[in-house]
């Protein structure tokens, strides 16, 4: 797996080269990590109908522990599909072209449960793409937030499943 | 705005400062533009209820031209609205932190009539941003492909809009 982990800080404190530490020793806490996969040599049958995209993302987000909490999934004719998983960590999302093997997927997951690396590896086996191509980016950086960051645990409303979780702090309104 | 153009090609072809132009002189294609934006220092008012998040990104799929195929929304307690805008051209996608006065939003589009910058100025005026930051990623670069890229362009089942484009060459199947 061809993987980059790139830095997303704005204005001032980008110093991609300092870590999570910032100019003038500020630290730096990312409310969250966002995997871009880039999926090429796709199996074309694997892209093609919305029922067997959405059933691997939501598969992607069940390997890596996230909680789902929607899920809108759309088909195109003559090709394509385009989809997303909201979870209570942030979302998946997946737009493929069949006609070029190809499937673009994000992953945007905060706290420290969720593991985006296996749902990475999850999209890559079903879609038999052997070398995914990954790009992380830490997404809300906030000079001095210190601490284990607050991620949204939610009940799942749509699929009709009650989530437990003890590490839970935040709670599904709407 | 703090605007960053990178580049996302994998493996062999990666090379961000020749452009389009891969190592080889082979030229690449991106299916699609995703721009990765950050806001910080927003109203947390704006950010809060679900409603409000959800008509400023409808409002900004509409500000650059997309078409709107469903959207997922939800609100969580005691902080944060997490929201997706599928959209015939790809998506956009929002998670917000009012207790940092952060949003993380994701403009994600295909083809070359949307114009997501526009989308970038509406959210950062509605959420009272002064300084967006966006880092735009090329997504699906496609060694040797040319000419004018298709984008899926669809009937709004869900608000129940028919929407008409002389250069639809993609409809919505389900």
């Amino acid at each position: 797996m061809h993987y980059k982990q790139l830095q997303k800080i704005s204005g001032a404190a980008n110093d991609a080269r300092s870590g999570d530490r910032a100019k003038g020793g500020r630290e730096l806490h990312a409310l969250g990590r966002h995997l871009l996969v880039e999926l090429h040599g796709c199996h074309p049958d694997t892209l093609k109908k919305v029922d067997v995209v959405k059933d691997i993302l939501v598969g992607a987000a069940r390997a890596c522990g996230a909680t789902i909490v929607d899920v809108a999934f759309h088909e195109f004719n003559p090709f394509g599909v385009s989809g997303v998983v909201v979870i209570a960590e942030s979302h998946l999302s997946i737009h493929t072209w069949p006609e070029y093997r190809y499937a673009a997927v994000d992953i945007f997951t905060c706290g420290d449960v969720i593991k985006p690396e296996r749902a990475v590896s999850y999209v890559a086996s079903r879609f038999r793409c052997k070398a995914p191509s990954v790009v992380e980016m830490k997404r809300g950086l906030i000079p001095g937030m210190t601490g284990k960051l607050p991620h949204k645990v939610a009940i799942d409303e749509k699929l009709g499943e009650a989530v437990a979780d003890a590490a839970q702090e935040l709670s599904l309104v709407h």
